[in-house]
């Protein structure tokens, strides 16, 4: 588009909305106008968090969940089952497990998952880190809920061979139909999932 | 979230982001990440972007168009046609317009359309500047350009019966089949719209 159409600053600014993920250009030109048009001090705590963000907001270095701290504040809780890793692709869904208050142990974040497609291999991963974690630092469980997609089971079972032989519980998180779900809308891998995953239930009733 | 999840930081720049229209929390969470992950240079882009784009651009105080001049380059350009203007909702479909190159005359952004439900009237929009404009800059034509909706089309409407009995001729831009559409694929309204606006072929082929 030319310079008489958007100037400079607005074509600048539909630029870098445009290479955030998830955002097109349509959606750029739109957030670009929106924040063109809401009260200014709107816009710059936006610009503003974002600058926050990067001068304050670090990788732990020692599971890799975004934090303020490091180690972080999971990390860092003495409270917290130091022999239990839960492994996952990503912060945000640290964040889920936590929201779910059925886990007590620590972390670790791949900061995405094996997709040799967009050829992302495990050595783009934090995969070594978690197996010096295992060598070091007295795991003796290490659950991997990495998202039950193609990929993410491809990520789990790379990782579960890596364990395999260190002496180290490996367990996956269990797939099945969704609380609240029906067999009636579920597809057809969901619905094999709870089949094949079904459970002995106790004699006499649970 | 509790501040042990996610660090001040983070939390603030999701919020911001989940302010943005379209942005859901999960979206806000997944750009927010992706922001703590790239790298800082590119993130700081962003953020300088929308400073910019507030220090610079403005509303053309004539047309409403986004400009960092005033008036806009398009209302300060001699060479186009001064006594048509074209009323749309918003720059993004002023832009629209100009990338077709099938309009050499000034426009008049209405800066959004009329929506009884979300309580956006005419007062909210510049349609009483688009009546100066006609009072007082030679319009022989206004092109009604809002988009071909239930709100868009009312909009236009009410433009319509205010421009009644001003001596400016007043058209509304044409509906029908998009070009390269196929009448088994479109919506029953556009169909009817194809047909009823269908227009009298010049005898001996066009």
């Amino acid at each position: 588009m030319n310079a008489t159409l958007q100037s400079a600053s607005l074509s600048r600014l539909i630029a870098e909305l445009s290479r955030l993920p998830g955002i097109g250009d349509k959606s750029a030109e739109r957030l670009a106008l929106h924040l063109v048009r809401i009260p200014r001090e709107e816009a710059l705590a936006l610009a503003r968090a974002i600058e926050d963000v990067r001068a304050n907001v670090k990788a732990c270095s020692k599971c890799f969940n975004v934090s303020e701290q490091d180690p972080c504040a999971i990390c860092a809780d003495a409270a917290r089952d130091r022999a239990t890793v839960c492994v996952v692709e990503q912060p945000s869904d640290l964040w889920a497990i936590e929201k779910s208050g059925a886990y007590r142990g620590l972390y670790h974040v791949l900061t995405g998952r094996i997709a040799p497609v967009e050829g992302v291999g495990p050595e783009h991963l934090t995969v070594g880190r978690l197996l010096d974690r295992v060598a070091k630092d007295g795991v003796r469980e290490v659950i991997l809920a990495t998202n039950p997609t193609l990929e993410g089971d491809g990520t789990a079972l790379h990782i579960q061979q890596k364990l395999e032989s260190r002496g180290v519980a490996v367990s996956r998180i269990a797939r099945g139909l969704p609380s609240g779900g029906t067999l009636q809308h579920a597809s057809r891998a969901v619905v094999a999932d709870a089949i094949g995953g079904r459970r002995a239930l106790a004699k006499g009733g649970a």
